[in-house]
């Protein structure tokens, strides 16, 4: 017998779910996600002493501080979360929107509208915070989900798990099974390969568990292999905006994958004094210094092992660069795709590299902190995907979500395309 | 030496090309489309010629019939070519479009736009006619492509890409690599494998070439491995309208991926005769009918070998079904998830089969061969996608961009949250 068997049987009834919470009205599916937020909050005891086992466990086993610090549920986390789940609910209703409408000829309208993706699959590791994030995202979404958490976080997983599916359970037609929670690496090695159940795998976790996924499936998978973002501040720049974004960037939480790994300063910056004034900030704030080619030479610095590196810490690369064209170049050459941005003065430079820039986020006089799905407004995210295919840059509903086409007519035939006359007319959306 | 160095250099050609394209105006990229169309009428005898020799080869070969008529290209293709392309120049500029804007503070600005997807590979077989077309669709968006065409046609191929390449190196930052003409099946082997070169791959073509080009690849596959598209009759329908679409959908072109494979049946047309009038008619028009179980018992029909296939010819499925969901529940168990039609009066039945039939397309009182990029208008397509990820159903233009977010700012900074008060006000569209 195929071992995966008893898991294909999970992710359908993820589909069967998913397809009856679809057929749903709009105020039952968003009564759900206040039925989550309800939950978080009436089972915080159950809940938090789980997760207590959980950090213990982990403290047992020497995992490091920040590790149990991001693993550890408390009051005000799921009091949050719960808030998290309400302002899902106060999105406006993403299901059947319309993103266009044509009239194609007389009494025969096409309308793109907005429809659930299918059934995700979701791998995340120790923070249990993510598990309703991204449950409450996906109930709006009308999607199935398969969560796959972390081991460290296995007993908090399951306790919060156990709210989603009593909120999910509380539709008949719905059930617990919408969202099912998946233990032990196997089950997701066997998962991947159920291709024809899953439409989408979503990893967030590190750079090898991401590249793993990728390896090991035919499952479109979202997410970012690695961020390695740039600032380049421009000569024309005011200087204590670019001391205040650069420090931001690289220092308001150094493991972030949207922080600063890599600083281009524009040549004349050296003659200005800015370049030194940037260096010395930010080794006063902790951060270690390396070098390109070019500013290991005019401004000493210590080589970089590599102009692609994400450092996650309090450290980054340096280098120098001639013109606003030879720092996109770099960005190009050396980039991920995932956040970019430009110190400079409004202008020509500031919107070449908006125009130029191939990546999924592209910014001008900003820190590169506010790539995230929360600071973009987009509710919550489950990832920044830096692909270029269906969702790029904080992924939030939409990037769960997927199209349909719906051709109403009064029975007009195609008869070589001599039975209508088109007209292809753009209407409002409504 | 890797043997797929030199096709690496092709493909970062055209990613350079691309940019290069990018950064032109917009009236630069457009006259570039009218630079391809005129090319294509003022190099005709060149093309003919080109094409008269393929078409003798295929001819003395004893290709079939259907074959060479696809391959032949006469001076009115031609001639529609050319308007295609100045159709496509006429769209509205995809480039840089504002998809959406939001406020996340004062003075900090979101906008989503559309942008380039990157470097295409698309392979087709025999039609030639795909070559100024898909280069058209490309040059509007800005791509880079790598293009393989069928053996069959080689001279043809040749001929319209020279005429593509004289178009794209009249832009001298552009040059002729921007479209690439590949030839040789080893090359595509040696293509499917540069992952961080080409972003998608686009296979036109049978069944068995998608599927061999989806195992063969770790890069995003865009494309649709069969149409198994449904006709569901439903007893409210008006009987005239019903005859007229089935017979459309199924005759008007049966070899195409949008035409009826399997005809649904709702139960009461059998007594009202309905149904014994839509299958005389089938047969009248020299359709082969073959049932699902349902069907063989009540229309004695001889069984179909399997309720997922794909006929693309003069032959169709017939199974009977109690109602609408029953309807429903026959599509998911055994379509393909391209185009599903409901023939109804309008009312709860007609807008339950749109609201929960999960495909691309989904037609109301409309023949399923409607299904089409042109007939969509949009502007042409690239092929019909059934997957679910970034492009579902008819690919035009928007199928082959992606989106950048870009963020306009004064210097604000993150500050763990506490740098800007958020808003997060959605702005309109200009």
């Amino acid at each position: 017998m195929d071992a995966s068997a008893p898991l294909r049987e999970v992710a359908l009834e993820c589909r069967r779910a998913s397809r009856a919470l679809q057929a749903l009205p709009s105020a039952a599916r968003v009564a759900l996600l206040h039925r989550l937020a309800d939950g978080l909050l009436a089972s915080s005891d159950t809940v938090l002493a789980a997760n207590a086992r959980d950090v213990a466990a982990a403290e047992a086993a020497g995992l490091a501080a920040p590790l149990i610090a991001r693993l550890r549920l408390t009051p005000a986390k799921l009091a949050a979360l719960a808030a998290g789940a309400r302002a899902v609910a106060a999105l406006p209703e993403p299901l059947g929107r319309a993103q266009a409408r044509t009239e194609l000829a007389s009494g025969l309208e096409l309308t793109r509208v907005a429809a659930p993706l299918g059934v995700l699959l979701v791998i995340f590791e120790s923070r249990p915070d993510a598990l309703p994030q991204i449950a409450s995202l996906v109930l709006r979404a009308a999607d199935g989900l398969l969560l796959k958490g972390g081991k460290e976080a296995a007993e908090s997983c399951a306790a919060l798990h156990a709210v989603v599916a009593a909120a999910t359970a509380s539709e008949p037609t719905v059930g617990p099974g919408l969202v099912a929670l998946v233990t032990g690496r196997a089950a997701v090695d066997d998962l991947l390969r159920l291709e024809d159940c899953i439409d989408l795998v979503i990893p967030r976790g590190s750079n090898a568990l991401v590249q793993h996924i990728q390896r090991s499936t035919r499952i479109p998978v979202l997410g970012h292999a690695d961020g390695v973002c740039h600032v380049f501040v421009h000569a024309s720049c005011e200087p204590e905006m670019a001391l205040h974004c650069v420090l931001d960037s690289k220092c308001d939480y150094p493991a972030a994958c949207n922080a600063m790994e890599t600083l281009l300063l524009h040549a004349p910056l050296i003659a200005s004094g800015l370049a030194a004034r940037l260096l010395d900030a930010l080794r006063a704030a902790g951060v270690t210094l390396y070098g390109g080619p070019a500013a290991c030479a005019l401004l000493a610095l210590p080589p970089a092992a590599s102009l692609h590196e994400e450092y996650s810490a309090l450290a980054c690369c340096v280098e120098v660069v001639e013109n606003t064209q030879a720092a996109i170049a770099h960005i190009h050459a050396h980039g991920s795709g995932h956040t970019e941005c430009i110190l400079a003065a409004p202008g020509a430079d500031a919107e070449e590299f908006l125009a130029a820039v191939d990546a999924a986020c592209v910014f001008h006089n900003a820190s590169t902190r506010f790539a995230d799905g929360a600071r973009f407004g987009l509710g919550a995210e489950v990832g920044i995907a830096t692909g270029r295919l269906h969702a790029r840059g904080p992924v939030g509903i939409e990037g769960l979500m997927t199209t349909r086409w719906l051709l109403r007519g009064e029975g007009q035939v195609v008869a070589k395309d001599a039975g209508v006359t088109y007209t292809h007319v753009r209407l409002p959306l409504e």
